[in-house]
């Protein structure tokens, strides 16, 4: 509990500790204005870039500070699809046994890649909710580790290391949008910010289809829904977990819900605009500006495109004019 | 003339001296292995991607040296539209009066990049070459710099800084691909490897629709072309410079020509195997790849991805299956 006015369960230096803890290949990621985009939206945009690793997502960054801890064992997760890649990426380096738990509903280039790398991949017949109870439940039968995302410190504190990077940039920002799933990296990143640029703006975004962490922000206590309907299937969740809003409570400025159409708008303008292929979750920042636009007018606001893994034949089909 | 066994116009210590000169938004690009596409090409692939900074290309290691050399004076250059919008860039920051000629047959998308940038933009009714002549003509009469692409060893030291990024990534690698048209990029790049991993075969790439200086390598002569006829346009010259020619014939282990359908073949893998949206220049390794599977079977290979500055319209018809 270190920061005496940002109570939360991380801590700076553990984040800088941790930082060296991590493979090279997913720190020190692009962070650059990109004026084209900005022009469209209305104010300056900053995009830092999460997409250029093996696993194109910044979940690297927690399952690398995960398997470390681990000697030789066997771990378990349920994933949307990024972080069970980024868990078999990062434990099939070092010769762990990783199971992931996913939907069967989850994309399939997600889950072509997490068989790809080598871990177990198993599919529950309904929503992430139900592979996470299923991926406690391995755990528990089998006694291995149990890895659950915004939960464990380690996703926190991995996705904390964006921050830092963000400000040792040196490039000024007053606004941070960060996409809003289990929490992790809007309460690491927002941690982080609070700490050594109290002055930014930390804003969540969550869409409409899934708003069960943003409606318990706004409410101060948990609040599940019963469905989830958006294509930003990487913050897909309907049960949030008690320690991360109560994270989330200290950390978050505010939280914005937006449509599936700002959504799919976000994407073709980050295609159009800067030439990135990105996922839904990727561009909830972006559409937050669209639906907003005379909040954000002249601000610099920084955005972190925090995954590519999608269906390019669905990706076609949103960006095409 | 540093490096006693690499004798060209560049040397080690100008490099390294440069990099700190270099604004951080070109430097430390992400350097990973993309294994979806090594497996699609039978060897390991690296890719350097050198498009997430605002000018979308490697160019702004270049003109960031350019322009600190520039007291508060004007600089004219010639461009296929990449070198340009850096020079824009870094000129426009520094306040610098920045004149960009280019052919009227440019990539619109890079025309209008350079406008956007604020540079006084030229057009000229023929091809890069006539630009280049232009260039040289505003030059002399009104008496400012003119920058010369790959003649110039701001040019060749700045795309260089790429070359000591792959070497301190520690990622291993046995041969490097790179895009060859002016040759700044692969004299720089090739000098540094040649000095401190001589190990690894530098292997330059170009259209066979443009192989003015592939054919002055091999030939070990200038020889001039005639016509340009490829979609690869930032590598597109038909005149070699006397002296790239000679720092190329001591730093290429060899120079490689590609056809039209293995760059729009790399293009698309390059898009449906790593989510990039490249220009051709950008895709010229992975052609080589293609056009030689055998010689590269198994191997560490790296390629640079040196801009992404496309006209998306032609990208969706090149990359449609």
């Amino acid at each position: 509990m270190g920061c005496p006015w940002v109570m939360t369960r991380l801590d700076l230096d553990r984040i800088c500790a941790a930082r060296p803890l991590i493979n090279p290949v997913f720190l020190g990621t692009p962070f650059s204005m990109c004026e084209p985009l900005g022009e469209r939206l209305g104010c300056e945009v900053g995009v830092k870039l999460e997409t250029a690793n093996p696993v194109r997502s910044f979940k690297g960054r927690g399952t690398e500070l995960v398997v470390e801890g681990l000697a030789g064992a066997s771990v378990v997760c349920a994933s949307a699809g990024n972080l069970g890649q980024a868990l078999a990426w990062s434990g099939g380096r070092r010769g762990l046994g990783v199971t992931v738990v996913a939907s069967r509903f989850a994309t399939p280039a997600k889950l072509e890649r997490i068989r790809a790398l080598g871990a177990r991949l198993e599919l529950v017949d309904g929503d992430h909710e139900l592979a996470r109870e299923r991926a406690a439940a391995i755990a528990a039968s089998d006694g291995i580790r149990l890895l659950e995302d915004s939960l464990d410190l380690e996703t926190c504190e991995g996705a904390a290391t964006i921050g830092l990077e963000l400000v040792e940039s040196g490039i000024p920002f007053d606004v941070v949008l960060i996409a809003l799933g289990g929490g992790a990296m809007a309460t690491g990143v927002g941690q982080v910010l609070k700490e050594l640029a109290p002055g930014v703006e930390v804003v969540c975004v969550q869409p409409a289809g899934a708003p069960a962490l943003t409606l318990s922000w706004r409410e101060r206590r948990l609040i599940t829904t019963e469905t989830i309907e958006t294509i930003a299937d990487g913050v897909a969740g309907r049960r949030p977990i008690p320690e991360v809003l109560a994270d989330l409570l200290v950390i978050a400025d505010d939280a914005v819900l937006v449509r599936e159409e700002s959504i799919v708008a976000g994407m073709r303008l980050l295609f159009e605009q800067a030439g990135l292929i990105v996922e839904p979750s990727a561009a909830l920042g972006v559409a937050a500006v669209l639906e907003d636009p005379d909040r954000f007018a002249g601000r610099r606001v920084a955005t972190i495109i925090c995954g590519s893994n999608v269906d390019l034949t669905a990706h076609r089909r949103w960006v095409s004019p």
